[in-house]
């Protein structure tokens, strides 16, 4: 038996067919915000994305290989906006604004797992070239439209800033390699305040700067009272993340919490960060990002700010199948089965495909002079709607028998054939 | 400056606009004749691959590289059929026929050249499960479809049988290696009848032979007529053959060539290949396919019939560019810039354009606090068709103003503005 390589996964047609439908309306509602869409390679040369997207995804994430007839490194696409900001930079040209989404796959070496794939697909948009809360505003509520469009009913978009992250660890509280601090506060959904004290206590911090941490990001209520909270502290990188912050949440129509824990992985966050959560079931981000307003003229000498959005398209499925607004129950496209009853049927049963297809019906017909019983049964297999019986009467007086799943039976000639199969659909 | 992999491409928005309506028309004909999407892997395990795509493929064509953190060797993913057959050996419970159709990237270490790309993107149609010339005849009947659907003019499908060259050149001519002399009659259109002769006779065929092989390959005429002239000769394989084709033919409406000359790379056909040609610009073959009957026995003890067509989308559209029938000309999605004459009226003129998005309108608005000025110019590098311009007089009104590019202007109330909108695009 051969086999699939580890971590990837076939999606056959009942799948896909929910794939599809799920992607279109994601792909929809970004065409609505006025997003264009922008294709870049699966692969880039190594050296465009070496140094730029953190140790971890370098080391232990991307898939990196040496091609032996190009004699070059290339590296599988670990995810959507360092191609687009490649992209930007060799386009000087563009005029800005350039709103972009993106939906594709990316790779990446995890450990397979639910839910976690060496390939799953992204759905990304970006704002590019605008340094206002108007454009981290409109992904986010991009986003938040997204999950309403689904009837996600419990969801809630977490903010934070990257600004008030370093200005309150880094400037205030003096903390020198503040990277293993945020890894312990971004866990504190997962191991609560107690956890998140006694592994910072355990990582050697002083009582007093972690009695400050614990105040700072157990500080709960309205976006607008955490971020008078957080404007109490007094410091110019505090100040302009709780400025932009606040003109962010006036802009944003949804269910929006601001979240001085909030950390998210990426280097390149330079501004707000977000993550949409689902919180049942519980199965992490679904969607998540920020501004990330360096990150262009690390491939240029121009400096173009930037902010955007990525949707996990597998978590969402994934949670949208828990939840039963998803489900496989579509097994093909085919509406429509012509059924002929003897092979000297087969001509005509042809020409009644034919006349259905043309006027946009999805049409299977036999292909394996199967008896007519076999014939039923496959279409039943596909979940076919309407069957559309030919024999040598139907043949005779140029007419169809069209049957619905439901016992529905109705004899129409040829001309009617299109419309009846409509209305019976 | 970075840089793009050698014959890799991004696609800006301009151009996948286009691609997107191409391969959305193309996969609406595909759901038309009753196939069903599946998508499989970029990357396969190369030992699954190994020794079934040839020898050129193999040692010249394919990405194939080591992967450090896994340990194992990969392919990404030469042509759709493979992992088609691949996906049907692992899934013997599939019900057949199996009809699935594939619109997907492939990547080829071809020397980078117009209308030659290392990742190019494919659209596969497979009949899987029959062995009945109904199956070749509906894959060939879509692919006339799809050129049709697109208004070329002047195509052809070039039509031969993997069985007719064996019974003809290595049974009845007893040519031991035949590899080379379907290599030269594969250039017959570029090099002409003498060409093939001198080469023929180069390779140091008798005359007698060559006399024969140019007798055979340059029969002329309606599809029955070749095929009459072909049944003349007397061999199992050839009769096969003969009587599979005169089948397809009669099954299918579309312009069909049967050409002896025609040979098709691929190892794997078994009976029918087809090519189809568009006559004017000369880019050689649009789609192709044909019949595979032995590649899914390669991967399972389960002898599997099969037959198939994949169109190449780059050559559809560059030869639908040339002709005029695509153009580039569509630069954005964005069908209403929302312009907001003074920076107070932008919450109201984000009002506004919330409206038109929830009703399916496609609208940009200001994000970089532009001046009036400065926001039309950006709309019309977008090509956008509507302005709608919200000043204080509009917002104290909950009026808009919208204007058309031909000069058309009306004011309407917000309850009126989506069905003025939908009017004027």
């Amino acid at each position: 038996m051969p086999r699939i390589p580890r971590g990837f996964r076939d999606f056959p047609p009942p799948v896909m067919i929910l794939r599809k439908e799920v992607l279109s309306k994601i792909e929809e509602i970004y065409k609505r915000f006025g997003f264009d869409p922008l294709e870049t390679p699966v692969l880039e040369y190594w050296e465009t994305v070496k140094g730029k997207l953190g140790e971890e995804a370098e080391t232990k994430l991307m898939f990196i290989f040496p091609d032996f007839l190009s004699k070059e490194w290339y590296t599988l696409r670990y995810e959507l906006t360092f191609p687009l900001a490649r992209f930007v930079a060799m386009h000087p040209e563009l005029p800005l604004p350039f709103k972009r989404y993106h939906i594709g796959r990316v790779w990446r070496h995890e450990e397979p797992q639910r839910g976690r794939y060496r390939e799953f697909w992204q759905c990304d948009a970006d704002v590019v070239g605008s340094s206002y809360p108007e454009a981290d505003a409109e992904v986010i509520e991009l986003n938040v439209e997204v999950f309403r469009a689904f009837n996600f009913q419990d969801f809630v978009v977490r903010l934070n800033d990257r600004r008030l992250l370093t200005g309150i660890f880094e400037e205030e509280l003096g903390i020198r390699n503040p990277v293993p601090v945020y890894r312990t506060i971004d866990k504190l959904d997962k191991i609560g305040e107690d956890g998140v004290r006694a592994e910072l206590l355990a990582k050697g911090m002083h009582e007093g700067v972690v009695d400050r941490i614990m105040g700072i990001i157990s500080v709960k209520g309205s976006p607008k009272e955490v971020l008078e909270e957080a404007s109490r502290i007094k410091n110019e990188k505090v100040s302009s993340g709780v400025d932009h912050l606040t003109q962010v949440v006036e802009m944003v129509e949804g269910p929006i919490q601001v979240d001085l824990s909030l950390v998210r992985g990426l280097e390149y966050y330079t501004g707000p960060v977000f993550e949409t959560v689902i919180k049942e079931p519980k199965i992490g981000s679904v969607a998540g990002g920020g501004r990330y307003d360096r990150l262009i003229a690390l491939y240029s000498d121009r400096d173009v700010p930037a902010t955007g959005v990525s949707i996990g398209v597998e978590r969402l499925i994934d949670a949208g199948l828990e939840l039963g607004i998803f489900n496989l129950e579509k097994k093909s496209y085919v509406q429509v089965y012509v059924i002929s009853m003897k092979r000297e049927s087969w001509p005509y049963a042809l020409r009644v495909a034919r006349k259905l297809r043309k006027e946009g019906i999805y049409v299977a017909v036999d292909l394996m002079r199967r008896s007519f019983r076999s014939q039923k049964e496959h279409a039943k297999k596909l979940g076919v709607k309407v069957l559309a019986f030919i024999g040598p009467k139907e043949v005779e007086g140029e007419r169809v028998t069209l049957y619905r799943e439901d016992g529905t039976r109705v004899e129409v000639t040829l001309s009617e054939l299109t419309s009846k199969v409509k209305e019976l659909l």
